[in-house]
């Protein structure tokens, strides 16, 4: 198997990247910028027709502040000091020694003076959702995830120096090892068979005589990025001279066209049964005497038919497949995952998120400026909101009122009456353009300015100037 | 559409025939006889060519006492008084007057006093179950269920004279009527639409207006049979010179092949996914731009794409779909459906439940009688225990240990080692023939043995002799 | 500890003693008389004041008919044959051997064949609800309750020669051993402590080790009778020579004092609360600072300032304690507990059970038979119903549909308007005489009617003369 | 009823008073300090004697400093801007309009673009728990509960000019009105019942005409205090000139008599029938047919005896109220009420919230500092750890671990080692002062340290230095 290495000459601040990024129109377009920052060298065109899925890669920089303001040890430290912290939730203490995995999480509040206690005595620590404590990994990950189409999330791995915290396993997502503090001697190997090439769930540790050769060595150091497909085991530990800190960006978990046909299936066969007769045929009145475990060595031609019966019967139902539903089905749990969006100072304060209706010196002041026909308004991201039909109803689902903790918040969503359907979608297809509230297909001014106020209060859009 | 009407001449007298069924060597031939008297002149062939699941068909047999036996209304009386027959659980009380369909089911148990009380105040009386209480409506359903392949149950319905009971409405059974005193005036009607034809739910009731006009209308008196398919609305009432008992018997609920392909679909994508790594591939990164009901109207080659690799997976999912299993999972719930085989006094005597260790004078006598090598023995029905794997372990599922009362019991089954299925096998394939215990295949002669009593004390095998 | 030995005289046939009880117009006398045969020939008086709860009491009879048609082995081997008799619900096979005490119930029905051969391989057999499968138990039972007020139970246990089936133990329930057949061999020994006499809840199986020496011992002989309260440890064992069969007939479980006041003392302090502002006032500011485990040792002048409030709010407690209200609580379960009445010939005809109203020659007869006013009415038994308030409605709670199995049907009851409370209070407490319905305290004939009719379709009236 | 007025000279900072307090050495005099500034002049010995949980009492002080820096309405107006407040969950949007009282909370966070939108068409606001927010309102409340020995809470509201938020109503606890903007009319009304004084739960919503004429009426002015106890009707609107912004300040919900009583009465009932044999005798056999609600107008000198032996049992079932079991109980659920203490700097550094073990350059420093038995300890609460025996274990409860929100966390505790609860309990009762941890009773040094180690960590000692 061929890995790839590259070079990477240029270095960049992230804080001005994500800056800049901030003033790019599109959020599909700042993903894309963002994920070719992240993957630099290797274009993403050729990444995702060469690699993803496919085979690990690395990317070897010989810059330590590639990725510097991502994650540091100094922000674990604050986030431990300042944070809400609590073992096993969001921190997990571990160990990996004579081949034995633990897990040593006391109950309660993850403390510094506890957590470096545990650091100093060998023990790995991982940070289960940095998003929900860091801003930068949260804006990372939010940016990221419009480029997958799929929930990006994160762990910090901290582990001391000659030490390694995690037995030998292969995970169900696509990882992006990216190297922040000191360095990492990882271990890559194949998928041990057909079976476990892109798993559907994770694997349990392995014992080292389980896994065979790496087919990928590498000592990771600071600006470092390697990525694997699922399925790919790996082990990584420290050198004795050296801690490592680095955080995984994954994606694509249940993400597959399985996963999708999952919700589909069941529902066509639904619908077949309903519009076509021949699924509601009784079955043969002796079928039970040929067909079943009990029969499947007899050669009989009731069973040949039985067969053929099924699978024309199966060739039908494929035209019963309700695709599109089935894809809304995912794109709710896909908002329900999402983190929420995370506002530039512009944007939070044409939103209502920052309006400037504020109490000052004994009295509200700002509620002078409301939504007109001339207010001119846009989605917040591309991918921020997503009509649905559940075959009944049209219901608007969006990732705005989501948490950065992963699921805290119910999914949102409100029902959208048929007069207005038109109207969202034309909102969301005109994206990244603003358009004027009284351009949005519908009966009456009245009726146009109360849709943007809903959407602007649930803080779906935001307006072309502040309010 | 045509309505075939036929004379029968020949009488029989129920008991008879069913201690002459008793004689028949073989459990299906017993049915197809039954289900032959049932349908008498009509062919069963010819029946199940041309008008099960098709039509209507109607016999009259100017031979009032050709059902004679199989329930009266003097049985209802003695049930009524004997048996704990519960309102609402065994017996609803209805009435359809001017349009209006009402239960009038008080609480507690329905003694003659208050039910003679209703059906003199014009009410109709519904028993649900009423093979639990009278052993020949057990007797024959028990006996149809293997003509059927598939549970055969019934109502009994008593109506006195000049009144109708329920309303209009189409019902999810193949329906045999069969009149057994007095008189009734039947309507019955096509189904309303297409999707209506061979429905998977029963209809709510229907207004006069909502169904047209009927295709067969008809007085159906004592001796004669009326079946329908499911899915045609029909309406009884009673002349005012005659009340009315018939028993509907019914089967085909829930036997369709769609029903097997709900347990089938799930079961065959599971086996994709571990199997086949297409369906473990993900998802094109952008397909939540360009699918989903957001975006059906547009024309973008991508939907296409995506829409043909649906297809050819859903081709390929046909090849996994594992049809023995899932027959095995819609034949364990029928095994669970199943009426317990009532034995005639021979079969009893040949077995656990009439084995003649007994107390006699301060003493167990007959124990001394066990099975051996020599004792030839065959499961009591042909279809009274099934071989079911589940993927890991095999099941021996059985029907005699079944209540008369529907799902009262919980599924019997018990696990089978791997070195006796081909036993069981041989034991279930050699019906209706008996067999030595020693023939079976096996281990050893205790092995056998100690397979044979096992089978011996869940009441599925007797022996061709009484121990 | 003294124990009474008597020697009975006369015999009597069960069956005749039945016929004649059911001829005694008062149910309360008719279970006085009963209980008196039980315990012949000490006075039921004396019983009750010396013995009762107090000590172990034998009858030794020399007449082995005294208690024959009670139950028998042949009984038993019928009720198998006949009866839907499952393993662990209605029979235990257990066995006692070298200290070890194990069950070994199969699954699934117990039938003669596998019930027989456990036996003879030296199980003890344990019948745990006797009076669901013979009337002559279920009338006894249903006639001793009345007697007790609170549950009669029985078991039946029926003992191989020269075996044990069950390890030494005590019970939480009064225990009248009826030996039936065969001999046994009984010790009785003494509560181990003070804490053991009349106790709560059952004991675990004790080793010989633990129980010290027996008090009594005795061999029972047909036709004896074996009387111990709770708690006293007992075991039986069969000598080589002969079998044993017993039935033990069981009351007073969780009728004790304490169980009244455990529904009482929650209500009394409910009412305390909302009455008596006493205690609704707070708690003093600092009472956690000198009260709790914590301050237990502490010698401080507050703490007994502390007890002697809650010492006076506790007197005050007592009156509001609603003691008849309470009552009516414990009397709502024992209705539930209770037996149906077993109906002589004469009061079911004269009943709702068995009103002449009937299937007869194709038509309904009987049903011109109506309450009137004139219609002499009483209830069945002193105790089959009872009015009881919840504080809010007032309901009827009755056992007349109860079933022969314990807690298979729900409490039965129904709402009494206010007005008919009189009406149903005046006819409970005219029991045994019969009062026409027309003397029912009551605003109209109607209303009397009404409510005699009601009554009377619940089973809970009878009639003086067959309507 | 005579309700006293009082003018206060003095004013203070509240941030300089909670910077004092946190010198005093004693949490519970720090309590009574804070506590007596709140209620300032009157003396809280007084109070407590005089007016606490009797009447109502207003303090008016001309001075609208004197409670500044508690809350405010831009303290509310950042609240809502940073922090995650939820609709219903935080904050309630309310009308009492001509007589009807509306909520109208709108799904999902409480932003300042539609609270204030809100405020402006007249609504009034109240936000929930301010503690979960405010830092000043957390540390008055975390000091104020140890005044009350029970909860305390808070909510806060604001009401636009002319305007009133809530209908008239009492509530189910003490309250302190606390003015701290504008001001507000407000009315004070007598318990309309002596069953509504002191009442368990608070009451529905009022009309006008139910509650007579107030005992109070005035209008609060910031700086001012308003104190009534629970089942006091009151109702407050803001003049047409001015907003009101106030804070009620809450205490002693659920914590009467009666409440300790609820988890001791049960207990005592039990211990009873296991000690006392008098509880576990069985009711006299023929109870049922003089006792109960049917049998209550009877004159039976069997009812008088009945009664009787119950007034015995209740009064014996005093002995065995296990009256400090039951405070423990109630402790339990004040430790789980508590809100965790908020630390001083110095305490922080001194406990394991702020121990210097932290991350720097490259490495984890500070963990040289440890526990030996030189280091002086001691609780950081006189409150905040409890120990508490359920009859078995011995647990130490402790609140440093709680959540500012209610009930977030569950109760926290660990099991206490027998051998630790003598030293756990010289901990407790020495405090304010601190032990070296050598002066624990205890068996080894080691065990010493380790105990403190363990306290330590959980938060509940601090050392009298910085580790």
């Amino acid at each position: 198997m061929q890995v790839e290495e590259c070079v990477n000459g240029d270095s960049e601040d992230l804080d001005a990247l994500l800056a800049d990024l901030a003033k790019v129109n599109n959020s599909r377009e700042r993903a894309s910028q963002l994920f070719q920052w992240l993957i630099n060298p290797i274009p993403a065109k050729t990444f995702f027709r060469d690699t993803w899925e496919k085979k690990p890669i690395l990317v070897q920089r010989k810059n330590p502040n590639y990725y510097k303001g991502l994650f540091s040890t100094a922000e674990f430290d604050r986030i431990l000091r300042q944070e809400d912290v609590q073992y096993g939730v969001n921190l997990d203490v571990t160990s990996y020694t004579n081949g034995t995995r633990e897990t040593h999480n006391p109950p309660g509040r993850a403390l510094p003076f506890t957590v470096w206690n545990f650091y100093e005595s060998g023990c790995s620590l991982r940070m289960l959702n940095p998003q929900a404590f860091s801003s930068t990994v949260w804006n990372v990950l939010s940016i990221l995830q419009e480029q997958f189409g799929s929930m990006a999330g994160a762990n910090v791995y901290l582990t001391p120096p000659g030490t390694q915290g995690f037995a030998p396993h292969y995970d169900d997502i696509e990882a992006f090892i990216v190297q922040l503090e000191g360095k990492k001697h990882w271990r890559v190997y194949n998928p041990r068979t057909e079976d476990e090439v892109l798993p559907v769930l994770s694997s349990p540790n392995f014992d080292q005589s389980d896994i065979g050769k790496p087919i990928l060595e590498v000592v990771l150091e600071a600006g470092d990025l390697l990525y694997f497909p699922r399925g790919f085991i790996h082990q990584g530990e420290c050198l004795p001279d050296a801690h490592s800190l680095h955080i995984t960006i994954s994606s694509y978990q249940k993400n597959s066209w399985g996963d999708l046909m999952q919700k589909m299936v069941p529902a066509a066969l639904e619908i077949a049964m309903e519009e076509d007769v021949e699924f509601r045929q009784g079955l043969p009145l002796d079928y039970l005497t040929y067909m079943g475990v009990q029969n499947s060595d007899k050669d009989d031609p009731r069973r040949t038919k039985f067969f053929s019966r099924i699978e024309s019967l199966m060739k039908k139902l494929t035209t019963y497949a309700p695709v599109d539903a089935a894809v809304d089905q995912k794109a709710r749990d896909y908002l329900h995952d999402c983190l929420p969006p995370m506002l530039s100072p512009e944007e939070s304060a044409s939103s209502v998120k920052g309006a400037p209706v504020r109490w000052e010196r004994g009295q509200v002041v700002g509620v002078g400026a409301h939504i007109t026909t001339q207010t001119k308004v846009r989605v917040l991201r591309a991918g921020c909101a997503r009509l649905c039909s559940d075959g009944e109803a049209v219901h608007l689902y969006y990732t705005t009122d989501n948490s950065r903790v992963y699921h805290k918040e119910e999914p949102k969503s409100f029902e959208i009456n048929a007069e207005h359907t038109d109207a969202i979608e034309f909102l969301i297809h005109s994206y990244p353009k603003f358009v004027t509230v009284g351009s949005f297909p519908g009966d009456s001014a009245e009726d146009r300015v109360a849709l943007a106020e809903l959407l602007f209060e649930r803080g779906i859009i935001h307006t072309a100037e502040p309010l």
